[in-house]
């Protein structure tokens, strides 16, 4: 992933609640931190995801893939990093990475995620063009 | 709590999502717990939560109180029961005993929420009569 | 996915807890459900999970992937279905669907994951023969 | 609940996978931001609760409340204080304050934890004297 002001980045630390008792990081729950990531990106890119719900349009997940490496664990500090990989009129796709921070830095975990607008009905709609603008920007696409 | 008729039973098997690192289950899934088991009460009085909702009122829980006993742990096959302790015309409490069932049967926690209806603003509103006598009819309280 | 004895299948209702202000279920718990299939099958093929994680191997999720369809909503009746897709003597693959049941049956998700056989430090391990040939017995694979 | 050194505060945004249907933060959640503050506290007092579980001590949830005002909603920026309200030797009791933050500042709920010793396999156990004394000097008992 290159570097840039086209990602979103946050900073976690791992939550006792997310551990299961193999004693790492509940596998579902890194779906959670790529949202995170996905959420300060689009707030970054100025357009916040609330924002877009307060218009009527929603993002649900189509798509979700992850793959995972080394375990979080308990209390470890994390840096998830968001961007756009691909924008389309009705479908978004974002890829991810999970990095742990401090003494011994790792890549964690690579994932990517398709998302679809809709209306509150479900009904498949068109993202409003100034947030698909934004996402064409923002993306690493060539 | 009495047995009866007015109780609402259901019968879970511990997910390994709801463990934590310390091999048993993360204590504040037992109110999610809870909360099934006030589901099903309510589908027994013949008004399910779903139904509620549907007609513009919500349950917001005010106050939740747990005490936990011996661990839940990992496929443990629970028995949750609810019932309703007091009904007032803008709030309700319910009881709650989580039970593990099989070679070791225990009683692992007690519990008790207070819940106020709301309209989607979240303004205070009645309960709907109807169901309000429901609950009073399913009520342990003399 | 084929019929047949080779499958685990579990009935779920969807928890309140599951959904987000979406209206629909968060999409990380399908992770969840089909790791309740996934329990399920190791239970029917004999060997259950918590047996596993007793012999000191751990199956740790190094690949997972969801394709949403139509949304699960709180109160659902579902059926979560799970079949072995390949067995190798490090590594599990497994497939599932999320069936919708009652009045508007439909099929809302496929996912697949790959679980690797760990120990208590993570270091990889063979998964033990046993559990491996009857993983191999269970597989829909030719 | 006082100002000084002996409180733990941590800053959190309201995570979209804590929302509810009802459009609100569920309300187990809070549970979890507790023990993130908890945490917090742990830490600041020099006994990181990673520590406590290094030395083979487990403090367990055997009671907890909480009292719930307004709602927590999506992306809300909140403040969650807690602090140490009683130290003997096998139990610790914390009070929890949870604030939302920004432009409609407000007290959003007020909970409390019991939490008891353990060893590894659940039987209760003395808190080490140097974790107790740090509880006890940042109490805030007279």
């Amino acid at each position: 992933m290159r570097g840039g002001e086209h990602e979103g980045t946050v900073h976690l630390r791992v939550r006792y609640s997310e551990t299961d008792q193999m004693g790492i990081v509940y596998h579902a729950n890194y779906l959670v931190w790529c949202e995170i990531g996905r959420t300060e990106l689009m707030r970054e890119l100025g357009y916040a995801y609330a924002d877009v719900e307060r218009a009527g349009i929603r993002l649900a997940v189509a798509e979700a893939c992850v793959r995972y490496g080394q375990a979080a664990r308990y209390d470890d500090a994390l840096r998830v990093v968001a961007r756009v990989t691909a924008a389309q009129s009705r479908a978004i796709s974002f890829g991810y990475e999970i990095h742990r921070e401090g003494e011994q830095p790792a890549l964690l975990a690579t994932a990517s995620t398709r998302l679809v607008a809709i209306d509150e009905r479900g009904t498949p709609r068109r993202l409003p063009p100034e947030l698909l603008e934004r996402f064409r920007a923002g993306s690493s696409q060539e």
